[in-house]
């Protein structure tokens, strides 16, 4: 199934001005509470009520490798994808300690890692195959396994929505997704390549170059590309691809989508240049210290709530935003107005 | 009891190197977890133990009335102070949401208020007067009066302290508080008054020019003043003055102390500047919008975990950046270590 833009509709601004009212109202100076009144508005306006709700909050983590990533783009070996997960599943990643803390569920996926993990609680299998293709030599994936890919991520998401899920957040795992999401990144939004690319998770000087040498080679291999379902199937991560059909679904059904940094924002970004209204369900929650972060953050206009300087992925970044989210819910919900607590406006 | 500087000590920084090592054998790139690391290390050193606890966190909300505030420095009227704290005890603030949210104890504090409020749950009777005078004919207070409120805020905290408190928060409620905190930035920074000013609740072009005229006449009263217990003394409010000796007292025990923002920043200074070892113990929570907090800041050389232009007050960025707190904590005691997790560091 080919995602159709149509499907996805931007929510009814015209709830906008009720909204606004009702944020105006509460017993705070006009705008005091800044970004959280957007957020408000924001979920208000997907959720098209002046009471909304965070249901069942999920985190989906997306894990796989890349066959890139042995010709040295990371400073990690790919063993650590599958050593990762295998943290993941024992509850000891930063991403449990945070999604433990905020009551967030989480679910790793397993979209492409090259291991074979067998049946584990908390870990959904949607392997595609060991690892993608090394992208510097051929695609990483065929157009045909990029769209099943998408159709998983898209199936995931409406078993979580009948679960009476409404928010949900996106992490990955996969050792050189950073690479993965840098080509993404330069493709789409035409930022040089150098502006795109960052030490991952911690390649000195040399290794910065060597990643720089590769990424141009792939690049000159497969000659511009600027349709974003192309640039997937050529450079992305099975967990990237899966991720952002994931959340073509879940902005389809107007659920609250919890953007966390650099390589899930290439899903993203991918996501908004195949549906214009997709960052309309978007919360972006942290700016990460990868620069390309920039370049996308900039392409879909968008503002995180977080500038912490994390660069860890795995969706901590959207799991530490989310009690910044719910803030924004409570006090829609739960603040008095001036007329019920008895307080006296401007004069 | 005057405070004496000598009797608040930085951290031992010796455990700063066990502590940074635990932090760096995490299960994640070095660094990676960005100014929650930086976090994580300072309240382990507070604490000076590699397994920090945050017990019974509690946020006091310190109300006093200002002698200006019936001039037209504030865009609200005065009976709005008490009418807030009313809003407080019923639970329908903004800091009543976010502090219920996050499981923060929370305490309003008559310090100054002029209104009589009687004996109710959830406020403190510390009442200096019915407010200040007015600074900008008279000292808002004496020395003396100065001094006892100091010592108000500090038998607050160790009654807080004997209840197991280790983490408190600091807000704030009265209207006309930001032209005090303008002031006392302004003095105690050295900053152009201009620069030192903001339109607080919400004043428009006019009523900006009123207050900076007003300071301005407050400023010519007094001359220059650089002390920071004259200048509390001369600007201050009550809910100021107190939550200054609050802090210092916080600070002196060893507690981990939320700073909110630009009222409490101006404490926070005045505290700084009496005792050198203060800020060691200061979790900046929020930059806010009002434009002196920018010279607090750099004052105190300090990088705020938020900035989502609130400028409610009430101790709300406080509230709200404690989940960011709690999770510095948390993966510093939850997390896996390579070692732990099994997975294979940097080749």
């Amino acid at each position: 199934m080919r995602f159709s833009a149509e499907s996805m509709t931007a929510p009814d601004p015209t709830f906008a001005t009720a909204l606004q009212h009702k944020i105006d109202r509460k017993t705070k100076p006009l705008g005091a509470l800044g970004d959280l009144e957007t957020l408000a508005l924001k979920i208000g306006l997907i959720q098209q009520t002046l009471t909304p709700e965070l249901s069942n909050p999920q985190i989906l983590v997306f894990a796989g490798d890349h066959g890139a990533a042995r010709c040295g783009v990371s400073a990690y070996p790919q063993d650590v994808t599958w050593q990762m997960v295998e943290n993941f599943l024992a509850g000891g990643a930063g991403i449990n300690v945070f999604a433990r803390q905020n009551a967030i569920g989480l679910t790793v996926v397993d979209a492409g890692v090259a291991h074979d993990f067998g049946e584990r609680p908390g870990l959904l299998d949607a392997k595609m195959a060991d690892g993608t293709h090394n992208y510097i030599e051929t695609p990483a994936m065929s157009a045909e396994t990029c769209q099943a890919a998408m159709e998983k991520g898209a199936a995931i998401v409406r078993t979580l929505k009948q679960q009476g899920c409404n928010v949900i957040g996106f992490g990955e795992m996969g050792i050189g997704n950073t690479a993965s999401a840098s080509l993404i990144t330069h493709c789409l939004t035409g930022t040089a390549l150098n502006e795109c690319i960052g030490r991952g998770t911690g390649l000195d000087d040399a290794g910065l170059i060597k990643k720089w040498t590769l990424l141009e080679q792939a690049l000159r291999r497969t000659g511009p590309l600027t349709d974003p379902l192309a640039v997937l199937a050529e450079f992305g991560g099975f967990e990237i691809v899966m991720m952002c059909g994931a959340m073509l679904e879940a902005a389809r059904s107007k659920m609250v989508l919890l953007i966390d940094g650099f390589i899930v924002g290439a899903a993203a970004l991918a996501a908004a240049q195949m549906a214009p209204a997709f960052t309309a369900y978007c919360i972006f929650c942290h700016t990460s210290a990868e620069p390309g972060h920039r370049a996308q953050l900039a392409a879909m206009n968008a503002a995180p709530l977080l500038n912490l300087r994390l660069r860890l992925g795995e969706g901590t970044g959207a799991a530490l935003a989310y009690p910044l989210v719910q803030a924004a819910v409570n006090f829609l919900n739960e603040m008095a107005s001036f007329e019920s607590a008895g307080v006296s406006d401007t004069c």
